[in-house]
């Protein structure tokens, strides 16, 4: 993925050696523990320059990553409009993001993410930073239970993702996404919305 | 993960050689596709052989995917028993397994299955001939539907192991398992035995 050539001049080379110092900075001291100053010190170039092409910490985050999407337009979209139909929204939106001309970039970026150890933590610190950090006060949910819904919700996003674009297994691979949307909205929408059940003293139907 | 060394006569290292000849021939031709007979002269040994150290076809497929259940076994233990309850024995078990020494080669295996296309072609030939294909009779499901609610309650299930096993986000890495059956389990029951939705009539909330 990353282009490399002998030469170091060209605006594009510049940019990968920036953004391959941001990766490393990263995974190793974790988005709040990498500074840009660094990742440019890293980069044999000035911090100015680095704001220049990325603009803040997150979208030079998100350019290392080569995300699909922007998850803070996303938790904005979701977040937007009737709080019953947030699942359903949700749902909807991440499967045009992955039908759509993104779907590349995102099976990129799952695959990245289970590579190895260290693109393993870069990916949680791109889920934890960039979706589970904005989601939970976005989506007005408390502190307690909230990382718990958010994480919840994802990894049936993630898993969906999994089946449907890495996998490709049949029936979802081709299902209309209308009929996932039908199917695990509602899901999503329970996991985000409604009391979650208190496992050590209730049956489980109780969430039902 | 393969071990190989320059000798061939060691018991070990024939095994060795008939799993990579079987990958490649499940890998290539599918599962229905390859046959014992032509893994066998892949690997230059008997076919004999093959039975001899793995048993049916079924069983080399599980070996050489490094499996860490065997998924006809967990079919029987989610099978039996009230149907009203097959989500949440399916949840638990699933969380057993991944939980205990089993955990290490659950995340092997996913990792390995988005590694590249040959080997997430494995991956989904696996998931295809050794749970998809048996859980439809298995839980007394319909050809029409069945094979949807299995792979929506399956990639349900690989979303959690990705999130809690493999990317590792808290909280979903480290709170009791019980809570994710409490909460996932009727999910999984409503994916498997309740009536789905008719996407292009009915709105989503039919379902919940």
């Amino acid at each position: 993925m990353a282009r490399r050539t002998g030469r170091r001049p060209g605006n594009q080379d510049t940019r990968e050696v920036i953004l391959t110092a941001a990766r490393a900075a990263f995974a190793d001291k974790g988005f709040d523990g990498a500074s840009i100053r660094a990742i440019a010190t890293a980069a044999e170039v000035d911090p100015a320059l680095v704001h220049h092409y990325f603009g803040t910490k997150d979208k030079l985050f998100l350019a290392a990553m080569q995300a699909p999407m922007d998850p803070a337009e996303l938790l904005d979209a979701v977040a937007e409009g009737d709080l019953d139909q947030v699942g359903e929204r949700f749902v909807r939106l991440f499967l045009t993001i992955w039908d759509g001309p993104g779907g590349a970039a995102g099976v990129a970026l799952l695959r990245s993410a289970v590579g190895n150890e260290w693109t393993t933590r870069l990916f949680r610190e791109f889920v934890v930073t960039q979706i589970l950090r904005r989601a939970v006060p976005k989506l007005g949910l408390d502190d307690e239970q909230g990382p718990l819904r958010i994480t919840l919700a994802a990894s049936h996003m993630v898993g969906v993702a999994m089946a449907r674009y890495v996998i490709k297994v049949e029936p979802l691979a081709s299902v209309p996404s209308e009929t996932i949307v039908a199917i695990v909205g509602p899901t999503v929408q329970r996991y985000l919305m409604d009391p979650l059940p208190d496992q050590s003293t209730s049956p489980p139907s109780v969430v039902r």
